[in-house]
């Protein structure tokens, strides 16, 4: 019926798409922009809340071993001595003494200036990835503060809360989304890398004798996770850390990586993290954080697994797969095939002609209706062929059509996004109709 | 069958159950906590998603004139100085020179240090609330940057944005919910007043002519939403701004108070902010920010009405406004009476002997069934009528309880938590049951 060309797309066309519809715009745009960040426009939203509420739905409620968590992105300063990050967390940078540009000294090769290709610099200087503030204005509570670089910390440190709360046992974790900032040097592609960004963390507590396994499992269910969502097998590969890319405390990583346009890059890491971060805070506050067991009576820090996703970076990822592009007739028709529960539109709903008000009316109405039980979308601004052509190429699962037969038979046009078949189905069955297509 | 004392409930009893029960915990605890931050805990998190998730049903996907966005909390400077931020958006303080204290210059009563009662200030200071930071690492992109203290400006520097990617025509409005941050001086009262918080507000743009009638409908709606999600009438009252109150380019503004323990207090604000931010953006940026009406071709800047309320308040005004005691049998029962959509917790399945195993594998059973539609939560830590105590005064909506009679004649007995009724229903029939129960 319709060819399908798999033409290599590139970020360009991803980036345009994701403007012209409304997905990402670049932030602060109108003052020149700031660099590596962007916002989220009405479509952009509505799939990132879909990306969020996937995870937290098959992470929390559909398990039963999993609590949620929201702390704060300024905490304690304290904290960060602790975790590690005062310290260590920094890249170390380099000024070119002839043209004044700043860069990661990893980054120069040959001992040449990327910008100026002079070979003077000054000597190396860690500069901190953390944005630093400072908290409360009143003299004596005045302090610095930092813009978390992680969410997990805010997770270790109501260890003991969430215990006392919920008499959870072993094993169970914690999973929380929300954002984080680090002030990258080097930023880039598009919302790969931005420094203020959303991160999907679970701190998963295991008897230190069973994180080897745990770490296993936790590896293959992120990995079901985004297939589950529709990313395609081919475009997933999972990448274990080498022993020298792992911090000093930590047992073993495994990344899940996404086959991006500019490379195999990092979705989510998946690390045994040991023991370190609850002995760390209760060296650092004083509080003992071991674990009791309330049958063996034995006390010990539990070993954690942290399957630590990026929300930005799964959203992008998800775009990015669902893109498509079809030999429709001559043209070229971009589809973005959401899985059901991604897509930000389920339905739209087009009248036929704008002209005649019954029909727009009884568009309204089915609206109305159908928005109780999904997204929807009423829209007329455009004849129909071009209506349907905009709603591929944001992934709206359905459009319903009501033409002027509609007002005579009570049937309305349903057409599928990827098949493009269109069906006639009755008025009073379209939302049970709808409902059983996109709920299996 | 029960009497019911409405006794009059003190902040304490709230603060007191939200750390008990993981609701909401001081942040950096273990620290020694971090003035007026607070993190939400299993259940806190839960309750505050649904506020969310409610707010944004009703405001954006349930209406056909909104459109949702996400932008960053750091942006360009320069929106800041547009806004009018950088320039008035401070406290006065003084410093006590005796007891080096600081305070609000307008806290100060009769001239006297309220610490040290020493009458000797320094000069008033104007001390910016945003919080301030530096972005980039590079040198010369190297800049101060904020902490937005709103999340509204992202809107009003995105309105192009959305118009071209949407073709909206006004009215019509956009939604947005995020973090803030206001370093104040004065916090307290809980989650009411913190230095973090989250806000969810609404730039609805209409023509000059219409921004009357439209401010009056904006706020009849706000407060129904409040009511609709169980807010009682008498806690929640209109009030109105004196023009002395009002931002000189505001036409108007009334709140929406809430009963607290503490008094009444604002859970949010609905202003008419006229054209002023649109025509600031436009100054500041250079680039033209009028709406033009492609049918009459007149350019104008909208006027804004603005609905901005406070999603820690109102999670904080839906927790005490659900706080009920009751006696029971010469017991005090505590009850939070959460609406269906706001209660955390839909069903907890309770297994009425765990020393039981085909009691505890039926009860697993049936959680795992049913979260597939709700939340649920499996417990058997107590004996059963501890753990209704505990469900109630949690919200959870209804028990289901299963017995040894269950593994024989498939029935669970289903308990209200508002009535204490208990019915027997067939395990075939629960899920119905339970959704038809929790969807009217």
């Amino acid at each position: 019926m319709h060819k399908v060309t798999e033409t290599t797309h590139s970020m360009d066309k991803i980036v345009s798409l994701c403007k012209r519809r409304g997905f990402i715009f670049q932030s602060s745009e109108i003052y020149g922009g700031l660099a590596s960040a962007w916002d989220y426009g009405p479509l952009g939203v509505e799939l990132k809340q879909n990306v969020k509420a996937a995870w937290w739905r098959s992470m929390v409620h559909n398990r039963d071993d999993m609590v949620g968590l929201d702390s704060g992105i300024l905490m304690h300063p304290q904290i960060w001595k602790a975790s590690g990050h005062t310290e260590n967390f920094h890249d170390v940078l380099v000024d070119c003494k002839k043209c004044k540009n700043r860069f990661r000294e990893d980054h120069i090769e040959n001992n040449k200036c990327p910008n100026c290709g002079a070979s003077d610099f000054t000597d190396g200087r860690a500069f901190n990835l953390m944005f630093k503030t400072h908290f409360g204005a009143v003299a004596d509570e005045a302090s610095e503060a930092y813009l978390r670089p992680e969410t997990a910390q805010g997770i270790f440190v109501n260890f003991q809360n969430v215990i006392d709360a919920t008499s959870r046992k072993l094993p169970f974790g914690i999973a929380q989304i929300g954002k984080a900032f680090r002030n990258e040097v080097t930023t880039g592609n598009f919302t790969f890398r931005m420094r203020e960004f959303e991160q999907m963390e679970i701190e998963y507590f295991i008897k230190p004798d069973d994180a080897d396994e745990c770490h296993k499992q936790w590896i293959d269910q992120r990995l079901q996770w985004y297939l589950d969502l529709g990313i395609k097998k081919e475009n997933l590969k999972i990448r274990e850390h080498g022993k020298e890319e792992l911090a000093h405390y930590a047992k073993g990583c495994s990344d899940i990586e996404y086959n991006f346009p500019f490379g195999w890059s990092e979705l989510e890491g998946i690390a045994n993290r040991a023991d370190y971060d609850l002995k760390q805070h209760s060296q650092f506050s004083g509080k003992d954080l071991k674990y009791q067991d309330k049958v063996t009576n034995e006390r010990y820090f539990p070993y954690v697994i942290e399957p630590s996703g990026g929300v930005d970076r799964a959203t992008l990822a998800f775009l990015i797969d669902a893109y498509h592009e079809e030999e429709v007739e001559g043209k070229t028709r971009v589809i973005l095939k959401f899985s059901k529960q991604l897509a930000p539109i389920k339905v739209a709903v087009l009248p036929l002609l704008k002209s005649n008000n019954d029909i727009v009316t009884l568009s309204k109405k089915i609206k109305q209706d159908l928005q109780q039980s999904f997204t929807c979308m009423y829209n007329d601004t455009a004849a129909i062929g071009k209506l349907y052509r905009r709603q591929d190429e944001v992934g709206t699962f359905f459009c319903v059509t009501v033409d002027v037969q509609s007002l005579e038979d009570k049937q309305v046009t349903v057409r599928d996004r990827d098949t493009m078949a269109q069906e006639r189905i009755p008025l009073d069955n379209l939302k049970k109709y709808l409902i059983d297509k996109l709920s299996n």
